[in-house]
């Protein structure tokens, strides 16, 4: 049933002209038994609700405790639920002597078979970051949707271009073929904001989906057919700030619901290494998590206690409903540092097994590394998150590309960013990647050249961690004439009707294009079963005269990645290597799909890559 | 006595026409009773020692174990020292049936009241650097040697230009008023090496200073008359490697005393990090530990065990014998790991109050804080080294003034290597410097910029950290021509004879060069008395708009630095600072020897540091 629909219906079931009460929202929107957490908080929005006083009898559950804030127009309700609660749907009741009774329905449903025991992204997995405005337009029925402001304007760099939820589920054979298995999509929740609400991070809603994307129901589509293609989905969540059109901007539930509330704008130092810094001043430490991120995203403060309890369920809340494989969580250092820790640990109590991958954006292996669950901070701050973007490993991948090979630049960068990894709990669970949706695209990065291109993508999908492509990556997508946000996240041809090229029929894209996708799906394919990427050993070899040696290693499989920088064919002699290579062998040549018996040497070919599987 | 003189009288006492018994060397040449470590080893050189069968009788003293290498030149004697040893000779006796026996005195010294209980440098002090060879030739006497190749040569930058430490001697009364309060020296031990011997780390003898330095009873007495000044003593030692012409190497005492023995040149690869990392090959960390620094300097073997214990004996017995504040180690992390652990907590041990600094030249602070006492490293790792060279800091630090300001650039990188100090286990025994013997004079490095020098000299002065200046940065010292390390490591005007300028009377020194040793005098001797400084907390804000600010504090004293870039004068608004600083204080300018009344606002002038006391 429509949403709004329903709270029409709600309305006007409950209207009375003595009084205008109403409940106008009401998360979270159902909840479900059998869940790890006992305790769950109902926010309650509706004018003059707090003069009511809420009532329940449903087996198994209780009300504890009733929270009134100085905003009349909402309640916090305490409920305990036993285990012994059966699925079903409460009668809650909102009671004042004289006033008529609201009753609202509210569902405890069932969870899916073995619901806490889903297993997150992992190694095992290569990740594709999808901005949905930019990737396809499945259907044009939602791309105009009255009441909403920001309307389709494909012509217009930070306009809506269309794309949606059918567009990425139409394209899930795409995907599979690539050789991916999982799907980080940035936000596709509510931005009814006056502009640029193409990029998702200014949430309006934090309960449905944009629909101008789809409904909540197109939502689950996607995750319910992706999964049975083997593909993952992955929630992009903000907790930090969101749109300054969200509805409850109108009406603040609380006194301190938003930082700097009813203050003149006060805008964050993005300071993040305060939040570890013995030294920072409470002024900058303030400035940095409670400043606005921008001025059309108000910061939350997650210090208030329901707006925290909100945050956590309202997360819960969707990797149950969406089925959900994972989450990425945007800003992940400007929250509150105390509720970040609280928010993973609560997700993660419920799903033993998920994964969260937190964005701070920091090129300091060590700031990176405080997030990670299992590291032991300085300052007792225990940390509750498995993965972080690799940021450090990006930028050193990068320089190693870009840069001419000498004594402290080039390959060795990228050597030195690994041997570094001591300072993380599990270097393993870091999610790495050459770009994502706020940097200049990779092949724009490496100036265009298609050899450093397929070697950075080697290397990424043979060393430790989590790869993550963005979306057109595979199809040489770059942003040649500036580092706009809205030409880096640019549509993917084929993805609207009538569009000159098509990756997904592969017509009209140039025979270097092609080449890189089939050079991609090549590599993701085997990637797929190459257990000793997944979760082997690693040895490295300090490069030298600009080849750079990498293995990945079991008891089963043995992988060797030559990174090789020279311009003409180099002999790589291997007796260096002998801690660890047979004298004599066999391997397998993956990207060029030959076997080649190997003794005292190996030529490179000027500027490639060699990844070698060795029998 | 001559050390020379001697032995040659011991050989003539112990000469025998039936056998060339004679013993050529006998380490430590004496040593303590009262020590903590009771075991003492000796190494004994000398033609078929090994033939020898030693004994003593002494009152506390016991031999317990007599070894035998390969080369029968040797002898390694294990002695056991009981608490109530006496002081006095013992008669050190070797036998054997038919041949003449020969005998060997030995000293056990009392120690000096208090020995073990010596005060290390700390943050207190103000370490000063000096090239030896280039800062005073306090006599003509000892610039030639006989026998010894590396002659004076003035002319020649790499040449011997005769300083020496009768010329550090003569200068005390200078040190002292700058407000130093520790003089770090380069190596002073014999490199009579066949050129460019002046820098001190091609060591050919262990026990004894280079003759064109002085005598050890002059590096003694330097000692003493420092001490009688409030000036601490810092011994420059190295434990990586010898000079090639090392008496040693003409006879190596065992099979493997040092790396790659008998073999071609293998020189290390300097990559440290692979000390630290998990995924290093054997075949890196081998090369890193084992290979040569450079082939006139061969790379002893510290897995040796007589090797070892004769290292770790040479600085115990240097500390005593010179009555050291404390070393300075070369190259730490070149020798192998576990023996530079040994080394540290063997010398710890035997004065607890005592500190080392060791030399990791990196500029990632998670590399130099591994070796750092306290640091839980994650391979088990535990190191004994209280004190590192803080090269991060240097970096930041120059960068800082040399980059233009912008969001991540220029002050803000001052900022965040601070703030990243959490990594260590105690940021304020780091030894901070602008730079040293190795790098190009700071002068050089802020383009002769005179205000920037005095900023990087306040900052230096005032953050937490053991301050270290190298000699002639306080007269503009400068390498305008090159980088050669010959140019950088340049004489000391008035420590020669005839020099046109004289730093130590204040003659033909420039305005300039006047003004800025005034400066560093008036900064140095303030600090001597600012308790702040020493131990106080650190309290910084973030940069903004080209000022930064840090606050060093205890419950008595109140310190603001002030860092300013801007081209024109600066209004800084001490509302910011509300955490810290009273609504209205009075401050002493240190630098400008003035009182001022402060309340809403600070007017700074274009690019000066200002530095308050704060009443």
């Amino acid at each position: 049933m429509n949403f709004r629909l329903y709270y029409i219906l709600l309305l006007l079931l409950s209207y009375s002209t003595l009084v205008r009460a109403q409940i106008q929202h009401l998360e979270p929107r159902n909840w479900w038994v059998g869940m790890h957490e006992s305790e769950l908080q109902l926010l309650v929005h509706g004018p003059n609700i707090a003069q009511y006083e809420p009532h329940l009898s449903y087996k198994g559950v209780s009300l504890k405790k009733v929270h009134r804030t100085v905003n009349p127009n909402y309640l916090f309700i305490d409920l305990h639920l036993s285990p012994d609660a059966p699925a079903g749907t409460m009668e809650l009741k909102f009671e004042k002597a004289g006033l008529p009774i609201i009753t609202h329905p509210y569902d405890l449903l069932k969870r899916r078979a073995q619901s806490a025991q889903r297993v997150g992204f992992n190694s095992q997995d290569v990740m594709y970051l999808i901005t949905p405005d930019r990737f396809a337009n499945g259907t044009t029925a939602n791309d105009t949707q009255p009441g909403m402001a920001d309307t389709l304007n494909r012509a217009e760099l930070y306009g809506r271009h269309g794309g949606d939820i059918e567009g990425i589920i139409d394209h899930l054979d795409y995907f599979s073929t690539l050789g991916i298995t999982a799907l980080w999509i940035n936000p596709l929740l509510e931005n009814d904001m006056p502009n640029s609400s193409y990029h998702g991070y200014a949430i309006t809603d934090f309960s449905k989906t944009d629909p101008r994307f789809g409904t909540n129901a197109d939502y689950l589509r996607l995750s319910k057919l992706a999964k049975q293609k083997g593909i993952k989905l992955i929630a992009d969540m903000v907790a930090n700030h969101c749109g300054l059109e969200h509805w409850w901007m109108k009406d603040l539930p609380d006194s301190n619901w938003v930082n700097y509330q009813g203050q003149p704008l006060t805008v964050t130092n993005h300071r993040r290494e305060t939040l570890h810094d013995a030294y920072a001043s409470d002024y900058d430490k303030t400035l940095q998590s409670d400043g606005w991120f921008v001025a059309s995203m108000p910061d939350l403060n997650q210090r208030n206690p329901y707006l925290a309890q909100y945050l956590i369920q309202n997360a819960i809340w969707w990797v149950e409903y969406a089925d959900l494989d994972g989450i990425r969580m945007d800003t992940y250092p400007y929250p509150s540092k105390e509720f970040m820790a609280e928010w993973s640990r609560r997700i993660m109590a419920e799903y033993p097994n998920f994964n969260i991958v937190g964005e701070e954006w920091s090129y300091n292996p060590s700031l990176v590394a405080n997030w990670q669950r299992g590291v032991i901070n300085r300052d007792g701050y225990r940390s509750h998150l498995k993965s972080l973007m690799d940021f450090p490993l990006n930028q050193a991948l990068i320089e190693a590309f870009r840069e001419e090979e000498n004594w402290s630049q080039g390959l060795i960068k990228l050597y030195q960013i690994m041997a570094n990894d001591y300072v993380y709990a599990q270097p393993n669970d870091l999610v790495i990647f050459l770009d994502n949706h706020d940097m200049s695209r990779i092949y724009t990065q490496l100036h265009e050249d298609v050899d450093k291109l397929k070697q950075s993508l080697t290397f990424l999908m043979t060393t430790r961690g989590i790869p993550q492509l963005y979306y057109g990556t595979e199809i040489l997508a770059a942003n040649p004439h500036s580092e706009e946000h809205g030409e880096i996240r640019s549509d993917m041809p084929g993805g609207w009707k009538g569009d000159s090229a098509n990756v997904f029929d592969e017509t009209g894209l140039s025979p270097q294009e092609l080449d890189m996708l089939h050079f991609v799906r090549k590599l993701l394919n085997w990637r797929k079963t190459a257990t000793a990427v997944h979760q082997g050993k690693l040895m490295h070899f300090a490069p030298q005269d600009g080849v750079y040696v990498q293995f990945r290693y079991t008891d089963k499989q043995k992988i060797m990645v030559i990174l090789n920088k020279n311009k003409k064919e180099y002999q790589l002699d291997l007796k260096r290597f002998e801690e660890i290579l047979p004298r004599q062998f066999k391997a397998q040549d993956v990207l060029q799909d030959r076997s080649i018996d190997i003794s005292d040497h190996l030529t490179l070919q000027p500027g490639k890559a060699l990844l070698l599987e060795i029998n």
